[in-house]
């Protein structure tokens, strides 16, 4: 028997049991082929499937038409970084980002050394140490732009939009790495989202870019192969062999989605996991010091400070031999940070939130 | 009971069933760790100790020094097309490639896309249909070059370099993506190694990227970040989430390898494999007609062509019944191939070639 642990990782992180039993139960003989889904063809009927239909349930539990592609890739969203300049910013163009923490500017760096024109940043948090979103009327929104780009979570600083900006005519991107899926929103505001799969998706090494039609025929032409939009698009995602089964487990990890009720259901559930770790924070407000204001705040990384690190090392300690694990706060922030992605399940929010109230009491 | 299948997929392929079976059991619980080597953070201490050790066997299994560097991306093989000429191509300089197969036309396609200078075709086999591998006289090996590219195996069209090629001071370069660890070689020949996990390492998603310190050395500055091999080797492969379950069941592999006695001993199980093949084919020349002149043949892909393509497709409803599986040849040859990876096992080729001698007496 395995002891009982519960998951706090910031990435890659839990995923739902069911479908890791599954994984398990299936592994030396995927549906009856006599092999394994790790020794499949990504040219056989079955992957085919896989591929297909998780192409389709991401439309489906996204509400999008078939006007938007999904594509597979490695690299994760530090490649796309890369890659969203290469395809889409247009030589003398001006590409919009917004600063709201480390992968934000990360992004941004990207787009000076490979985009061709201007990077416009419409709003920088660095000031305020990310401390949170800037409002509608703070964005500095070019008249032209070949794309927006936000980063709608923010895992190292815990703060997360909690609206759609408004941005006119211009594309919408968003790099969405840490909250895809984790709540119902109108994802046909955005003309192209990508994400690594490993925090609410599925394991590490796949990462998804979900495009709509009118942008990916604005991609660059004469691009590196395998850099272009086009190229994955154009064969769906099978142009070279793709991380069969990484998008073989995000298939499964879509399927639970779809089977707990889609984003509604499971924003339900992610909304009372963040109360509870927000409301144990709230109650002994200088114990437990958010470092975001409030309506920035994350439902899928919560950052916190203790008044002292040697407290911060007694909790992470405590927390660790209680079965949390992954609850320290990233290197460049310190502190504590709880990641609630879509797998956690509400008892860990529940049962982390009593060991914090009677640590504070304890200490 | 799962049926029994000898899977002779080009790739995606076969793995050990040692390695499958251990994936299977520690799936839900790594190590004592509670959680699974899919929910596990790329900077936890499992994760780092996979990492770093995978690296050491490589270089072990492969009789490499410290001055080479192992890393882990995604993409696949294609990526490198492109990051080999991005990192290692200079302004004006010449980058020479002999062209043996579909994969290597490939790799200079890219190479005139993305590569800032001359590219040079030491040797072109095109016209033969790629039939054999060129003598080291037939190479026009340049005065200078930043590189020499050699494909080592061809997947498609079933030839392999059965020598090392000389090329002075050039360093020596090699996409092994289909034949890397299936045999015992000089590797310090080669400067730089890529490899596609999904083959003779483990399952698609991981690729492999050995590259020797003074070529590093010489590597691009300001690339986009992810596409530079300085990035991956200054973090030790871990600049960004790598795919930690591919390079996990990589790890496994090679210590599969490594129990069975290294590369001599697979090589000589590799030998005996291809044997019980090309014996049969050789008995019934005018029947199973290889496509490959002898002395270029290859130990990975054996491709063939019967008299008709009637004749093929009902050797191939037949072997399928028989539980051979992923023997159609490639689209662009058409025919049989039969693929004899690493794991594929010596009781496997050698049913085979019984099935093979018992067809052509019933055709």
């Amino acid at each position: 028997m395995a002891k009982q642990v519960y998951n706090f990782n910031p990435g890659p992180a839990v995923l739902p049991k069911d479908v890791l039993r599954q994984v398990q139960s299936e592994l030396l003989d995927y549906k009856g082929t006599g092999i394994s889904i790790l020794e499949s063809s990504h040219r056989a009927a079955e992957y085919e499937e896989v591929n297909s239909s998780t192409m389709k349930l991401f439309r489906e539990l996204m509400g999008l038409g078939d006007n938007y592609k999904v594509l597979f890739m490695g690299g994760g969203a530090s490649l796309q970084f890369d890659m969203l300049p290469m395809n889409l910013h247009p030589k003398g163009g001006t590409a919009a980002y917004v600063e709201t923490g480390s992968w934000a500017e990360k992004a941004i760096k990207e787009a000076k050394k490979v985009g061709n024109g201007t990077v416009h940043v419409a709003a920088s948090m660095k000031e305020e140490k990310f401390g949170r979103i800037p409002k509608q009327n703070e964005l500095k929104i070019p008249s032209e732009a070949a794309y927006f780009h936000i980063t709608t979570n923010n895992t190292i600083y815990g703060c997360q939009w909690q609206y759609v900006p408004e941005v006119g005519n211009i594309p919408l991107v968003s790099d969405m790495s840490s909250d895809i899926l984790s709540r119902d929103m109108d994802f046909k505001k955005f003309a192209l989202i990508y994400a690594g799969a490993q925090k609410n998706l599925g394991p590490s090494g796949a990462t998804v870019v979900i495009i709509r039609d009118d942008l990916l025929a604005k991609c660059a032409e004469g691009l590196p192969t395998m850099l272009s939009y086009k190229t994955h698009a154009g064969k769906d995602s099978l142009y070279n062999t793709p991380p069969v089964f990484a998008v073989y487990v995000v298939r499964l990890v879509l399927e639970w989605i779809k089977n707990q009720g889609g984003l509604k259901a499971v924003e339900k559930v992610n909304f009372a996991k963040k109360e509870r770790i927000y409301q144990a924070m709230d109650l002994h407000p200088d114990f437990y010091r958010g470092t975001v204001k409030p309506d920035s705040r994350s439902w899928m990384n919560l950052t916190l400070r203790l008044p002292s690190e040697d407290l911060e090392k007694k909790f992470l300690s405590e927390a660790k031999a209680a079965g949390f694990i992954g609850l320290k706060g990233h290197r460049d922030v310190g502190g504590i940070r709880v990641s609630l992605y879509n797998a956690l399940p509400l008892e860990g929010a529940e049962k982390l939130a009593a060991f914090m109230l009677a640590f504070k009491k304890a200490n």
